[in-house]
């Protein structure tokens, strides 16, 4: 099989948060060619009903299947939430790959006292979906969790670091961290916070593990890929920039130049307004 | 004219941060029965084109409308940027008053050297209509105008002041505040910048004259009610609670919890989540 008949690997998000996630896969699935979509006209997403989420999602993965992609990676913790199974639903034989599932797994695979606390944002914290999916894993597992709001704000303004980004990391976690009780592993459940992961850990006691759900996503993915034809041999290789043979391709419904600004931060490279692709859902 | 006949006066904002304008009202014609509005199901606007925002904006004045408003309050500055002229053909006897002109006035009155600086959400210092105001009134004005994006997060996780506060206040102010040809003159753009007025105080150099966009909407307000019939004298007032005899009916399109939890600190005083009455726009 060539690698243009085995199709790129879709990616959406209200945003560019998934960028996070875009980043992890290049570093486990260099030569695959991926297919970002931001769908920034009708972000956020964490703020809207769940059938309006599951019908933004349907036309993503319209326009992503359109062009394509033969698998489909939900990089927004509120669409993995509510639109994995009316995707899956829709499109049967589509592997449908969502941020919740594989972060709660390492979660509970890290945890010795299965007491993990998982932040993200006011909408992904009180919808309960890492909870729930940590839970379904071990019933017995205590999960505290903790809306970090901030953090989103700060991701997006590039004040990932220094002082401030460690006072309002400590602000947030030193009450949770630093009781008896407290947990042993910290998930990130928001596509965002990696881009705080130093700033986070250094509010952190070391032997605290922390789960970035982007990594871990992209490890499900490549999991996934590991037995299907393709261009990769399924295995983890460095994530050196130079090993990156495949393309990628942007999409957003809106604002390519906030979308390449911002969005250079999450990828941890530069990205050019004039290279994204405004379409429409 | 009694009370009932006049009319209570309408506010509307896509959130929470409507609420300073409302607070700086009842502080200048505290006899007044108030209504607000805040579009929560459909915010925020600064991320929506022009023409859903002003299709928006007369849905929450008809809401208001109904509701026997005899003058509306546009306490949002995304709405004020695009809604007002739409607004007044629509309603060309109902008096409708933005947040930009008002404040854009008072900077213009305020500044010596007539270098303003207005700091606000990234959709409204994108959309520059405060830095069309300002010019509109003063053509030889020199604007400089900065996003301050975490204000807003801060101001809704309730972190107005300490450290943090004064810190991010420090790292967005003081590249603009330690020049030679600094600005004398701040316009807070954005209504929720108000509660963190002493963090941005004190990162100020202190001739500088900071405008708060909400109080000075409010004595816009009174101002124009001035000359009309209506249940108050026309003067301004000791803002003390104790003098407040008017009523407040609050409206909002979802979630009253969230609404009443956030908009407390905003308004200054707890909001039950019972009497947040969800409407459909």
């Amino acid at each position: 099989m060539t690698r243009s008949r085995a199709g790129p690997i879709g990616v959406f998000d209200s945003g560019v948060g998934g960028l996070t996630v875009l980043r992890a896969l290049r570093g486990v699935i260099p030569a695959e060619n991926l297919i970002y979509l931001g769908d920034t006209a009708r972000l956020p997403y964490g703020t809207k009903s769940a059938d309006t989420v599951v019908r933004y999602s349907l036309q993503c993965a319209d326009a992503l299947l359109q062009r394509g992609v033969r698998l489909l990676v939900v990089a927004c913790n509120t669409a993995s939430a509510s639109a994995l199974d009316p995707l899956r639903r829709h499109h049967p034989r589509l592997p449908v790959i969502g941020v919740i599932e594989p972060g709660a797994k390492a979660a509970v695979a890290a945890s010795v006292s299965q007491h993990i606390a998982v932040i993200g944002t006011e909408g992904t914290i009180g919808g309960g979906a890492y909870q729930t999916a940590i839970h379904r894993l071990n019933p017995a597992a205590h999960v505290t969790s903790l809306a970090c709001s901030l953090f989103v704000a700060m991701a997006e303004e590039g004040w990932t670091s220094g002082p401030i980004a460690e006072s309002v990391a400590r602000r947030y976690l030193e009450p949770i961290f630093t009781t008896a009780d407290a947990p042993d592993t910290l998930v990130l459940g928001c596509t965002h916070f990696p881009l705080l992961a130093a700033a986070i850990r250094a509010a952190l006691p070391p032997h605290v593990a922390i789960v970035d759900s982007a990594a871990t996503t992209a490890a499900a993915v490549l999991e996934e890929l590991g037995g299907a034809a393709g261009p990769h041999n399924g295995t983890a290789v460095d994530p050196d920039a130079a090993a990156i043979s495949g393309t990628v391709k942007w999409l957003a419904t809106d604002g390519a130049a906030r979308f390449a600004r911002v969005g250079s931060a999450f990828l941890g490279e530069t990205l050019h307004a004039e290279t994204v692709e405004i379409i429409d859902l």
